[in-house]
């Protein structure tokens, strides 16, 4: 007879719930989004959706109805009730035995979480520290998927060092973006806000996207170039960039302190624009 | 109140199923192992548990009995009492709210299935036809993660296109493996048999390792090389192994067919004796 081991406890094969079979798991074949309000409001929800969309048609992962999604954020956020909500939604192919290229007949999974966000206010006041680690990732990182355990490895290396976030770094030197946001350098002298082009090698990161637009608006000209470590180590300002936090400064990069030590003026004007972008946002 | 959604159902989050927050899922965060049966006897489980304890140890799952995993594979295998079984099972780093860095309380999960071994003689008498693809996977290949979604979208692309397995090329267009076996190709004249040298491009397959010294044995040099899929087309023979299958005959490579367009002399004495060796095998 068929049967399965969970921890423990022997099951049929035939009686396992359908969460165990989930190709999710088996091959982390599945796409993702995570979306927040801002002080009761879902924030750039479109903008999400648009990527989840194109991120399920890269894998061909067919037949959601993204409206169907959209519903359901708002049906959560507002059975939730929580006024700075994290919600993170993802869709895999489906469940059933183990198998790699899967069945015709697969049903995709819907899962989705409405938390707390945790406050990132001493983050943003303060900046944080990161770290390098070799980007190990995959050649589409364009594509939001469930395989993530380069990122996982990254950030726990990071946390080892008592660093917030980890910088991946590409084969020929490069910085690509950080394990779970994007990464920017200010060059005061030159007015100029780096930050990497889009490619394979990095996600098209929604708070990346608002950023260049807001820091365009404030008189900084965005140049999309690829810095490395030793560069970014002599930058001016650093931050990164993430849906949850939006901008959070970098004070630290590696064993180098950034500027002062303390976030950059740059960086402020920029934390003060997003919030006035959020706020006038529809 | 924060809540889940699975499918169309909310669940309160303090109610949802640790399967529901499992880092296998949201990351795919832990490492997996195929062990399989001949004839009602367990092969080469050592090796794979051997294999298992190292992959673990490469992403930092500590604390992991390996004792008592082959303890419940024997348990499962005897419970299951199929005879060409195959078993696979998977660790995790443990369930938890996501969170790449994950918390320090974490608890592995196990999981572990015993199923009917598909049969594949067709395959070895007749044998395959494979297609290439870009490898975009992670550059960890050498640890056995359930980060798969690289091989899956590679083998989906093979049955596309009436094939049985997909044969991937890094960027230097040279051939790493298959989406999931080792790749081999036989020059009769030169009683060479080509692979791949081990290195984090590619899993340290343990059905490789028999093939490389059964081949030895045979009176075929072994040569740890990369080759083309210019130079595969050209090969006498091919063939991949894999240990739900070991030897399977490679007959068509992308629109080329390889030698006769039947399995090659060497290949099916190399079957011959790897059935023999798995008989002899204690």
């Amino acid at each position: 007879m068929q049967i399965a081991i969970i921890q423990d406890k022997i099951v049929p094969l035939a009686e396992l719930d359908q969460g165990y079979l989930d190709r999710g798991i088996y091959f982390g074949d599945g796409v993702y989004e995570v979306v927040r309000s801002y002080n009761g409001r879902l924030f750039a929800l479109s903008d999400h959706l648009e990527r989840f969309s194109r991120s399920l048609k890269e894998i061909g992962i067919n037949g959601v109805d993204i409206e169907n999604v959209r519903q359901k954020v708002h049906l959560a956020f507002e059975h939730a009730n929580i006024t700075d909500a994290k919600i993170y939604f993802h869709i895999t192919r489906g469940s059933e035995l183990r198998n790699h290229a899967g069945g015709s007949a697969l049903k995709p999974n819907f899962f989705l979480t409405v938390t707390q966000l945790p406050d990132c206010g001493d983050d943003k006041e303060k900046g944080i520290a990161v770290t390098t680690f070799p980007d190990w990732r995959w050649k589409r990182c364009d594509i939001k998927s469930l395989n993530l355990l380069a990122n996982v490895l990254a950030r726990m290396d990071a946390e080892k060092k008592n660093a917030k976030e980890a910088i991946l770094v590409n084969d020929i030197g490069q910085i690509t973006e950080g394990a779970g946001s994007a990464f920017f350098a200010v060059i005061t002298g030159q007015k100029k806000l780096l930050t990497r082009s889009l490619s394979p090698e990095i996600l098209p990161s929604i708070t990346r996207q608002i950023v260049m637009q807001i820091a365009e608006a404030t008189g900084l000209s965005v140049s999309e170039t690829a810095i490395t470590p030793a560069q970014a180590e002599v930058a001016d300002e650093l931050f990164i960039a993430v849906t949850t936090k939006d901008i959070v400064p970098v004070v630290k990069f590696d064993d180098e302190i950034i500027g002062s030590g303390k976030p950059g003026k740059c960086t402020k004007i920029l934390i003060e624009k997003f919030r006035r972008f959020v706020a006038e946002h529809k």
